[in-house]
């Protein structure tokens, strides 16, 4: 065991004050872990939009202060009472989803779903005693989807880690938590397209863009990337999109300018925007008789999904995905190997890196659209 | 050859003169099949709702006279130019859709909706050269959906015909030429459960009652029954209907019945009534993570299908099914295995059966709701 096994650790982390108020670099209390929890050392994390999201306490019960932070790379420091799969020094990818293993979800083949881990936005605190693990001079430090990368060290339940190949190298596939496997997975696991067929990917932000190398590892014969922005076309071309289309430029509805460009539709669709217009163009741009389409973004809460069912009935499948159905412990092993060897590519999605003293650059950056993933680095 | 090769046959034929009058036998002539088409000795037909609805003339384009049917079985009288893959004698089911084996869609192993053959309500002529095939005092009686089994000779497009062992007796297979196939394939190939899961069948009539057999030949372990008419439960306790639930006793959505009856929901859903409410139901009862709801009925043309994408996105998958996803000629010989074989029950299905002369007596019993299938007796 380390020598700070046991210990309360004092360290650095970025506490959120209040809402949308920059970070403060703190000197935190870290409380050791408790029965099936894990304590780790946090050496890279990243930014997601789901951080920022929250950190901006929209449309939720704002829980602050809080330790945002949800994907990133890290080392087992010590682990609690009853944890037998991982030890001191294993390499963890934190992911702000469980598996139990003992769960409906988790013994079927088809869910990810965790009905013990799944995650939960509202809960600042851990499952087995309600209480927060940080603190600072006393005072408590709500926890964020059970993961609160934004410290050196955090403490998780060991069912919300994937332990992977020590070799890899964890500035790069610290993007495995959450955004980049989401996107993968929705087109490897859920869209399924076979080699040579043709795949539309609505939104070219980070999870389309790797729902895009998803199409492209697939074999896909054309990648038709669908966004407002134009702007994002050309860096969309390194994830292997051959084809773009803006909505704003035709005056039809991008689902027939799809259906025109493809005879009739294309193979597979992946939306990864959370606009309800979005979702409809996604489904119903698909082929009749083989499309399936597969929706990835988070909708607003008063959103309706609405389509005629005649499009269901010409032999169109709708399915949504959350976390790409990966289940966090089982698969995410796989994926990272699929860096390893070369299969699939992420340095491509790094487009910027910061200190853990400059976070709040990495929200800087991605509120004004500059960065795909920002990588940062615990250590400096 | 037989002797009538290349002749035009007198027979009989009921024609319906005018939407909604009683059909009447009259002595039609058949002229003889042209380049891939075929002639065929009907031996047993059945009635199905949608020669009904076109009957009446509901939503379309009236065409009349017609000559309706397409749930038969028959006997190959001649063959036209090109048929290769069927001779006088052969026993057959002819098929409302068709599968030309060249198209994309019978190319592609997801789908059965030809191009070529697809159905069509509103032709009324054979395909090769715009005419029909049968004529009264030379004035030409229009064909429906490709089959107008409703008379003791008919000509069929050679996609159109499914070629079946002559061991299985007629006046039973002749029911897999459209509804219990449509059925049965909705659950077996599109729903998929899997041994021991549950399945809910909304709509038991013919199509469903067969979606329920899909479910007990898969080994479901509940398979349970929607219906808006009690007095339809009984009967389907025969097809593997275990319980039921008639969403006029419940204060509540019946998808929050059926959630609460199975710890969060069907594994499996199957909606055959082509109600708008029916389909939101059925897919918002399949519990998430893994639940797949199979939509066959067919909607109004004004109905839209809508509900919050978050039922999505909780991985729950929305197919529709179009004749069972079987492919005519590949499938539907090994849907007739499955009965002569014994894995498939079909005779529990016929509740009538008339003779040719009396075919207006099953016209009745299905406006009624008296009848699941009544058969009719060509020779007599």
């Amino acid at each position: 065991m380390s020598s700070t096994a046991g210990q309360v650790i004092k360290c650095r982390a970025a506490v959120a004050w209040e809402a949308g108020k920059p970070l403060v670099i703190e000197e935190v209390e870290v409380a050791p872990p408790q029965a099936n929890e894990v304590r780790v050392k946090i050496l890279f994390t990243s930014l997601c939009h789901t951080d920022v999201y929250f950190w901006e306490a929209k449309g939720q019960t704002p829980l602050f202060p809080r330790i945002f932070g949800h994907e990133a790379g890290g080392i087992v420091e010590s682990v609690g009472e009853g944890v037998t799969d991982l030890k001191p020094g294993d390499h963890v990818l934190p992911v702000f989803t469980g598996e139990c293993k003992e769960c409906r979800h988790c013994k079927s083949e088809e869910s990810n779903m965790c009905d013990l881990l799944r995650i939960n936005t509202d809960r600042g605190v851990m499952l087995s005693d309600g209480k927060t693990r940080f603190s600072k001079n006393g005072q408590p430090i709500y926890h964020f989807v059970g993961t609160s990368t934004f410290s050196e060290y955090t403490v998780i339940h060991v069912g919300c880690l994937a332990k992977i190949n020590p070799a890899a190298p964890l500035d790069k596939v610290c993007l495995l938590s959450c955004g980049i496997s989401t996107g993968l997975g929705a087109t490897l696991n859920v869209a399924k397209p076979k080699k040579g067929q043709s795949v539309a990917v609505f939104g070219l932000g980070a999870v389309g863009l790797a729902a895009a190398e998803g199409a492209r590892i697939a074999g896909a014969s054309r990648i038709i990337g669908v966004d407002l922005n134009s702007s994002h076309f050309e860096q969309a071309k390194k994830f292997g999109v051959t084809e773009f289309v803006n909505p704003k430029d035709h005056d039809k509805p991008v689902q027939q300018v799809l259906a025109e460009m493809t005879d009739g539709g294309v193979d597979r669709a992946v939306e990864c925007t959370g606009s309800i217009q979005a979702m409809i163009s996604a489904f119903e741009c698909v082929h009749d008789g083989w499309g399936v389409a597969v929706l990835v973004g988070v909708p607003n809460k008063d959103d309706s999904f609405m389509t005629h069912p005649m499009n269901l009935l010409n032999e169109r499948t709708l399915k949504g995905t959350f976390f790409g159905n990966y289940k966090p412990r089982t698969d995410i092993p796989d994926v990272v190997e699929k860096y390893m060897n070369k299969e699939l590519e992420l340095d491509k999605f790094i487009t910027h890196a910061v200190t853990f003293s400059e976070i709040n650059k990495a929200f800087e950056y991605m509120l004004h659209g500059k960065s795909i993933r920002c990588i940062i680095r615990m250590d400096a």
